[in-house]
This record gives structure tokens, sequence and C-alpha cells, in this order.
């Protein structure tokens, strides 16, 4: 982690007031971006499977989360030979939550995290999170990082009709902002947010935060990758991120 | 994971018998490379870690294990801005064997472990494991393979020095094959093993089952990067094993 003293959010009042009348926004990916949950998300589905006597390798778990859930039942059924039915998908989906409810305790917002969006919200810089995730499993992870809803948009899996790499999520996000989604930057820590990004028509940007590699996103199309959201404060201004006239 | 039927060792017998007069012997890591135990690794390291009240993000302790503790302990001095004493450090070992002990549960051989190493032992190719994990750890990931350390050398922490990405484990693994390290082939997942090959002379081959990103093995000096120990089964010709005359 770099040392506190570089999160703050000064720096970025030392850019110069710009003339340009297009607002930049951030859309911000969940798990793995502002919180360090990959990992837990990981095991629990892994626990959920082999509770149904699904045997499959958790890298393989790892390198899918974060896309739709439908999408995962379709990755699944490619990688073990059996027929991934409706009845079974939901019960993998319950078994999941519970797992992952046990494992909550551990989970904590990722260095930078809350500092990052503090800085955004002073500088008058909008963002919004869209997830994958449902509603019931973000809104404790959406608590641990101090975000009130009702200011800043919170989208979730149910609230489109697709999730990522569709674009829908972080398009309904800029929706909310009121802001065009080509002058967004969409932040996530995997393949799939940077390709909904790209469908978006968004820039995106990787977080190696989630477990990727950084050769992985940046083939997936980020334009820049950074350790943390701690990583991303501090270089805000290659983003393209001015303090509003 | 590939369908059961590629990994007949029966492939292996349709190359020609060889005329060369050195031996080509397999050294292999444990966890992530014959194991799917790096997860639950990464997540006792992290209890371990909140425990003693040093928060460190996740992925960065997964980008270390495998590495030996001594190393590890450095890294870890490096990120949190806390002295690390030997006291510490063998209170964080000894909670994350606790913690270990608690995830061993759902630890399961990998995708084509076992049939890798039968038909290495059919073939009369040697083999031997090297891990930086201690005895006590080892013995039960070992047992879960089915393998019998009286017939093939499993050397681990315990027993050299200096752990990886110091080449002492590899290099006493082919010792005790009576092989050359220089035709031996190291197996791993993680760049701490690419590493110790490069430095022991050996050719370093890759797995992606530890969660590590394919350009970060072959960055770290992997010669071929294979999904797992199935994949690397069915594409041994690769690695220029032949037939024993």
């Amino acid at each position: 982690m770099p040392p506190d003293a570089a999160l703050e959010c000064t720096q970025l009042t030392q850019t110069k007031t710009s003339s340009r009348d297009r607002q930049i926004a951030f859309l911000f990916d969940l798990d793995g971006t502002l919180v360090d949950s990959v990992y837990q998300h990981v095991l629990s589905w892994h626990e959920a499977m082999a509770g149904a006597g699904i045997a499959l390798s958790i890298w393989r778990i790892h390198r899918r989360i974060g896309m739709s859930g439908g999408l995962f039942a379709n990755a699944l059924l490619r990688e073990v030979d059996r027929p991934m039915s409706a009845e079974l998908m939901q019960r993998l989906r319950d078994a999941h939550a519970a797992a992952f409810k046990r494992h909550a305790g551990s989970i904590t917002p990722l260095p930078g995290a809350r500092e990052l969006l503090a800085c955004l919200t002073e500088q008058r810089v909008p963002w919004a999170i869209a997830t994958s995730g449902r509603e019931e499993t973000a809104a404790g992870l959406i608590a641990k990082l101090g975000v009130d809803p009702a200011k800043h948009p919170v989208v979730t899996r149910d609230q489109v009709r697709y999730a990522k790499p569709d674009p829908d999520l972080f398009e309904t996000a800029a929706e909310r902002l009121g802001v065009d989604i080509l002058d967004s930057v969409v932040v996530g820590d995997s393949v799939w947010d940077l390709l909904a990004a790209k469908r978006a028509g968004a820039l995106g940007v990787g977080l190696l935060s989630g477990g990727y590699g950084e050769d992985e996103l940046v083939q997936a199309g980020a334009y820049r990758v950074y350790q943390d959201p701690a990583d991303l404060l501090i270089h805000l201004d290659e983003v393209g991120v001015r303090r509003p006239a």
C-alpha cells in the first residue's frame, strides 16, 4: 500500500481550470474495484458448486467473477459435463449468497477507495457504481464503503436486463448521472468491465486489485492499469480529470 | 476442464524411442500446480494478518504465495508500515496454518494431476515435488494426491536453507532423483517457481491453475504455459518428453 500521504485530494487542485464543457464522469465496478471482495466471492462459488457436486478449478471461477449470472451458467455448462437447469443455477446462486454471507466479515474497502470517491465528490466530478452483483449482496458492501445510494447512483444486476460484459449497467449508471457515456471513465478490475466499457464507448481503466494480471486487462481494452483505488487517485490527471470550472 | 478422454497416457507412446542418453525429469511445485489450494492459502494469510491488525489487500497476498516465508515477511514489511519481528512472523505463520486447516476440506487435486504423475511413472520419467510450504502443511496435500513420499521425493521448505525463488528446493529435488537439474523441467504456477527454475538452469513451464495471468508467467521465464496438469499431460511432447528407451 502506498503511503497515506499520497492520498491527498489536493493534488488534483493543482491543475488549471479548463474551458471544456464536457463533464467527465466515473462509473465504478464494485467487487475488486472499490471493495476487497473478489477472493471471498471466488471461494463462495467454489463452495456452492462443491455442494452441488460440481468440481470446477478455483482459478476458472476467479476469471469469471463479475460477468452476468446467465453467462456464468453458460460458461459452467461448457466446463462441466452436466446440464445447467434454471433450478440448479438458482440453487447455486442461493448457496453462493449463503457462503458469501459467512465470508463477509473479512471484507473491507480497498486502499484509497473512500478517499477516491470523496475526492471526486469534492471536485464535483460525478460518479456512480455499477455491479453485476445483486442488490441483496451489494448493499452490505456499499454500506462498508460509506456510500449513500440516495446521493450517488448504485446500479445492480436487478435493475438491468443484461449484466456485464453487456454495456447496460454502465449505460444505466451514466443515464442516472445525466452524463454522456462517451465522456465517462469505467473503472473495473475484470475483463468483463473493460469489455462492457468498450461496448458502451466509454474509456476503460483497469485495477489490479481484483487479481487479474496487467496484460489481461490491457488486452481487454484498458487505457491505463493502476494497482488499486489509491493508485488511481494519485494519477487522476492521467485519465483527464481537471478541476471543474 | 477438457474432456477426460484427452487425459490418456497412451498418447505419449506414439512418439518414437530416442537414442539420447540424457534423461528428462519433472520437478513439480505443489500448491496451484498439483493441488487446487492457492486461494485457500491466500484467504488464510489474509485472516492471519487481519487477526494481527495488518491490513493488506488480498491480491497482493496472492501474488506472493509460493515465495519463501522470509522474503514474504520482507515484502510485508514494505507494504505495511510496521516492524516485522521474528515473533510476529511466527504468530502469523501459526495463525495461517490454523486457518488453512479450516479450509483444507475444500482442497482437491487439480484436474489431471494424478493422471499426469501416473503417466510419467508409467513412462519411467523421474519426477519429484518441491514446495516452499512446510512439511506440516504439505503432508495433507501430498496424501490427497495419493503420492507415496517413499517412492517419489517430496522436498519441503524445512529441508533446505532457502525456499523459492532461490533454486535450492528444485536443486535438492533433482539431486534426490539423481538427475541433472539442466535436464529437468520445473512446473509451477507462480513467478517464484519460474525464477527459481531460471536460477537453477532448468526449463520452466507455467500453469494458469494458480491464478496468475499467462503473460506474468511468460515474462518470468516460462517456456510454455498450460492451463493445468490435464493440459500439460496432453502436450507433454511439447516439453520434449519421449518414451524412454
